[in-house]
């Protein structure tokens, strides 16, 4: 067994260790000394927990283990979640000193650490993702929340982990959809930082498909760290750290006029970057080497069918709106982007209908 | 027409001001210049809107100004409460650059203060408190929150305000017996940490029960002064913040075996002190004369007859309780407190007795 890769989300006495490896829940980690106080409750669902919930107790045999397994979907991504996991919490009688640890995808960790952030106005958390969008991704960077009926994450807080651990064995049992939607987090991080990690990815998006576990390895460390330093010098999206943003306010109109849980949110972030990109002043072949390797990773390049109306009014409902103009991520090249509302009208039109919108 | 009070919470970027004096929602303070963006939502309650909403909104005259009115009391201090507010929110289509303001009680406080955490994880908030124990506890230091059946303020976040806006001509309309609520958070205040304060109050005590205009302003404003020390030094009561709960473990379990609202927060405050004292090892005569302050406030000095096993049950289920013992706050004298366990079971049975429970 290889040693764990480490790094270090620096955000001075909030900083966090993110560790990625293989054989981490099998007892390679002593996730135990990461923990507050004498018990703690391991938030997941029903098709992450029947895997592996039995072995992350056994890496807390020193604490009183509580449980409780969430519906599984995004549409289960509601405050009625977050209360019912509070509930969970008094009943247990905790008290400030517990450790709320999250095992399974986004939904899993946005949730159960917006309840962390809650709960006696925040308690400890620990993030276990187990899907690779989790792990390249929603994991990292303290965003928890859940949805309003009429918007994606408008209900949450900044809430960071003690602790990321990620288990690449856990991808063994993720399927391929779901492996495909995290390789659109993990382009996007290319795309918009770094050229060459993009051009590592073109080479190696069939190995990564094929689940080839070096290639994992790298593209999920890479991608933490191009997360963790937006992050670290942006914390709470004053300004940069919305580059991470990109494709998603496109993505987030998506989801929310198909419904939750129609499209993975990778599939829809799929789609908004190939808009996005098309809305950027960005040179040939740039543009359409994007498109290429999304479309390579089995991904979608166009939105579903729908009212382009009502997918309209769902962006401009997005927490980026400002001065009643819609902000975007645009491009200047491959691994450069920068926030901007420098499109004009008839282009922004102009992909809609490229869109088939 | 005196110039205002104004004292600032320090806590770096974070800081704020406290404005005290009478007036301030007649005109005689700028707070448009103090929003964050062109629109807000003034959450008040369905006792305070008729008062001084209006006045309110004639300070706001560049701005969309939105407004709820919840049902007044703290069987509404709820997630549905926060639900609703956000609602609002949504449906009005702010997005980030918008201020929730807080015109009430410290239920109203408490409750915008979370729906502000939580909106789009969190926006610019204003307290514009309106009854004594919200201008000189609740409205400052950046607790917000709501109840769970089991156990108050049990969800909630640590979310500072920008502003904190006292008119003290808002005590004129407040009723007697919230007027001597908020008194039992004066004498709090003295007691812990100001011996000096507490002789001003013995002293002064009649003329702040006769709502003498000068007397309550300088009550108010040592008030929050104190607590704004407390603060800066200990923002999310890591030590001594704690100090601020005196009398606390015993008024929140009284609160919660009572039912929310029965007795008000202060008049339960006012029961938890004499215990508290009570447990301490304070000499004579000073235990006596924090009762006699706090029957001459017109406050109870007994809690209401109850069963004391339930109220045993209650306090441990307090956020203050650590490695299985109740922590207490306790006293050494008059202007000195220390938070510890050293006390005695025996001594502790002995308060129940006294208190005839």
């Amino acid at each position: 067994m290889t040693e764990p890769r480490t790094l270090e989300v620096d955000l001075g006495a909030r900083s966090y260790p993110i560790i990625i490896g293989g054989g981490l829940l099998g007892g390679a980690f002593d996730l135990s000394s990461h923990l507050v106080g004498s018990d703690c409750l391991v938030v997941s669902n029903e098709t992450v927990a029947p895997l592996y919930l039995k072995s992350l107790k056994k890496n807390l045999p020193d604490r009183a283990v509580h449980s409780i397994n969430l519906k599984d979907g995004e549409s289960f991504k509601t405050m009625a979640s977050v209360e019912s996991i509070i509930d969970c919490l008094v009943s247990a009688h905790t008290n400030r000193d517990t450790t709320v640890i999250a095992l399974g995808g986004g939904v899993v960790g946005d949730i159960a650490g917006f309840a962390a952030a809650c709960y006696m106005r925040g308690v400890a958390f620990i993030q276990v993702p187990t899907t690779l969008l989790a792990q390249v991704d929603s994991s990292v960077g303290g965003k928890t929340g859940v949805n309003h009926p009429d918007g994606k994450n408008l209900i949450g807080a900044f809430h960071q982990p003690r602790l990321v651990l990620i288990d690449t064995d856990t991808l063994v049992t993720l399927p391929d959809r779901e492996l495909r939607a995290g390789l659109a987090e993990v382009i996007k991080h290319g795309v918009i930082s770094d050229a060459e990690f993009f051009e590592w990815l073109e080479v190696n998006i069939d190995a990564l498909l094929a689940r080839d576990a070096d290639a994992l390895a790298h593209a999920i460390h890479r991608s933490c760290e191009i997360k963790a330093a937006v992050v670290s010098a942006d914390e709470q999206e004053k300004g940069n750290r919305a580059l991470l943003n990109f494709g998603h306010t496109f993505a987030h109109a998506i989801e929310n006029c198909l419904g939750y849980g129609e499209w993975l949110h990778g599939e829809a972030v799929a789609a908004g970057m190939v808009m996005a990109t098309d809305l950027s002043d960005i040179e040939q072949p740039a543009g359409e080497r994007i498109r290429d390797l999304i479309a390579a990773a089995g991904l979608p390049v166009l939105p579903p069918a729908m009212d382009a109306k009502k997918l309209r009014a769902a962006m401009e409902m997005d927490k980026k709106v400002r001065a009643k103009r819609l902000r975007f991520v645009l491009l200047k090249s491959i691994g450069e982007a920068y926030i901007g509302t420098d499109y004009s009208e008839s282009l922004l039109n102009k992909v809609f209908q490229n869109a088939g919108l």
